[in-house]
């Protein structure tokens, strides 16, 4: 019986896990958490991500072990990579790729490096940093903190030189990246996934639609041809530059038709949701073949696709149901404000029933 | 978090769990054996099905308890429906259910109460029914036993009144019944979903052929509309009938484009789990939507289906995923000669696709 050992056990550990079940696969999460809701359908050791205590009961007798959250810690990847390989459980991806995705100025400059157009930015870690980085971005800029910084969490706007300080200070003055304020037409995103041999395969660029800096929306629907290019491209050259092995998701905003990258995630993306009942493969079942060196799945939509997230209040699971085609994604999760406690797919659907979920998915993301 | 007890651990289990688990479901399963396989994805109380201190475990908290095998003893059904409902745990499908799907006979008279074709038959339970049987059903014909048996077995062939007794004897002469041997055309199953308002829905008839008394493959193609309107009549009747609530599935043989009721099942199906990847709801989330009271899924397929099980030896699961649209199912269990390990399920493929999924899988049902 093939075990995988996941870093994490949030949603994204739990989806892995319904994907890999039909494989035949069984998983083991590690999360501080006694309660993390990928605990009640695998086997949950609760610890630190950095206890080696843990970190060895994790990946014994494991096929691989892999991480569902970017902001996994040093400590533990680096663990993982001179204890894992001996025992036959590699890390994928491996520690370079969370490394580059933690740290917003990594990452940029990752981009840069590789040719993925970016906004402008500057460090700003010390405070010699603030007149420089004030005049190389600009303003309107955005503050955010370089590290742990997810669903708009550690950054804020600022409109002039002046108040990046008391901003600054109200964060708490961790390490920052200032960079220029994008106004946007919208914003997409890719995901693919990359095997051991370096086969790379592309999912669909989805737009996605944020609000409160969490994701609600993601469609499927027919993009630019230069915009769908210029993601595979870049998601290509970061994959490949930084040897990933597993899926990877790159959001960007859209500016007069170019590509603006905005962050990458190491990992399965809930932009990347819709491929549960939308694609010939999802993004689930793929990261678990390209870990264990399986062949890839295909990735072609099956139509246009419309994702919707159930944010904070416990979705009218009867209601949702009720719609002919909504496919419901539970995660098994206590409600609480701006926690994602599921997702809704729809393939090939009308747009009243589009309509219909999206009324029923706001109230509960009201609630 | 809605609880699911389920009386029976084997992989019908798990894949409802498997569907369950989408929906926010935790799931208890109770099996004697403390390896069976969907103790891997969900919580395994090891105790006999008769055991009231495990059925009062396995009910414990549950929003409904159902069953993934029908030779629940009588016992374990009669103190579930003694005991859930006070409780709020309702036993779904009903005892009704299995009382008549366990018995052959009963299952016969009972089709034929309901003005569903069926071959002759006659009870051989005494010995002064042989010659009456012999009598009534004439030759070729198949001895079987009422009660527990499954994949072909506890049954033979017998072409003489002769042969009857020392084949009864070779069994062990438990009650039997003897039943005209069928030369049908083809054999075809019907699986359908009834809800607790009494709402049916049935997805479409499959064609199956079977190997050595187990299910091989299923395909979902064009069926006569005469065929079709026959098997829906049928389980319309035997649901309603039964008052049955949840997926319940009738095979039958196809002689002069005519249906012969062959046998039914209380329960998800193996010529329903083509559903799982080429219908709108699969069999498992259906029947997890009727006991818990939910809307019933839309049941269309999307396209023509097939499936192949993967019996007795394990299959390379490198070189099945290497074809392109398979979709591979594995439940998680140990090789052995006979033993439904997994299937695969391919929908809108070409022939040469399906031709060699056939392959592989036939290489495995060999091994």
């Amino acid at each position: 019986m093939t075990l995988i050992a996941v870093l994490g056990g949030g949603q994204l550990g739990r989806m892995l896990a319904v994907a890999g079940h039909s494989l035949g696969f069984r998983f083991r999460f590690l999360d501080p958490d006694p309660w993390a809701c990928a605990g009640q359908i695998g086997e949950l050791v609760v610890g630190g991500y950095d206890d080696p205590t843990a970190l060895r009961r994790l990946i014994d007798g494991a096929a691989a072990v892999t991480y569902e959250f970017e902001n996994v810690p040093a400590r533990a990847a680096a663990w993982l990579e001179s204890n894992g390989p001996a025992a036959g459980v590699p890390l994928s991806p491996s520690s370079r790729s969370l490394e580059v995705a933690q740290d917003r100025l990594l990452e940029k400059q990752f981009f840069q490096e590789h040719q993925i157009g970016v906004q402008a930015f500057a460090d700003l870690s010390r405070p010699e940093d603030v007149a420089i980085a004030a005049d190389t971005v600009g303003f309107p800029a955005m503050l955010k903190s370089r590290r742990f910084g997810y669903d708009g969490k550690g950054q804020c706007r600022v409109d002039s030189a002046l108040e990046i300080d008391p901003a600054w200070q109200s964060m708490g003055r961790p390490p920052c990246i200032l960079e220029a304020f994008v106004p946007f037409e919208r914003e997409v995103s890719i995901v693919a996934v990359r095997g051991r041999d370096g086969a790379i395969r592309c999912w669909p660029v989805t737009r996605n639609v944020h609000r409160k800096g969490i994701l609600w929306r993601s469609d499927v629907v027919a993009e630019d041809d230069a915009i769908i290019r210029a993601a595979q491209r870049a998601i290509d050259r970061v994959m490949t530059g930084l040897g990933h092995v597993g899926v990877l998701a790159i959001e960007f905003f859209v500016r007069d038709g170019s590509l603006i990258a905005n962050e990458m995630a190491p990992r399965v993306h809930n932009s990347g949701h819709w491929t549960m009942n939308g694609a010939a493969t999802c993004q689930f079942e793929n990261h678990l073949r390209a870990i264990t060196g399986l062949p890839l799945g295909a990735v072609e939509a099956l139509g246009p696709a419309t994702m919707f997230n159930l944010i904070g209040g416990r979705p009218d699971l009867e209601e949702l149901l009720g719609v002919p085609g909504a496919r419901v994604h539970l995660y098994g999760k206590e409600p609480r404000a701006g926690r994602k406690l599921g997702h809704v797919n729809l393939l090939n659907a009308e747009p009243s029933t589009i309509a219909r979920v999206e009324a029923i998915c706001a109230r509960t993301n009201a609630a």
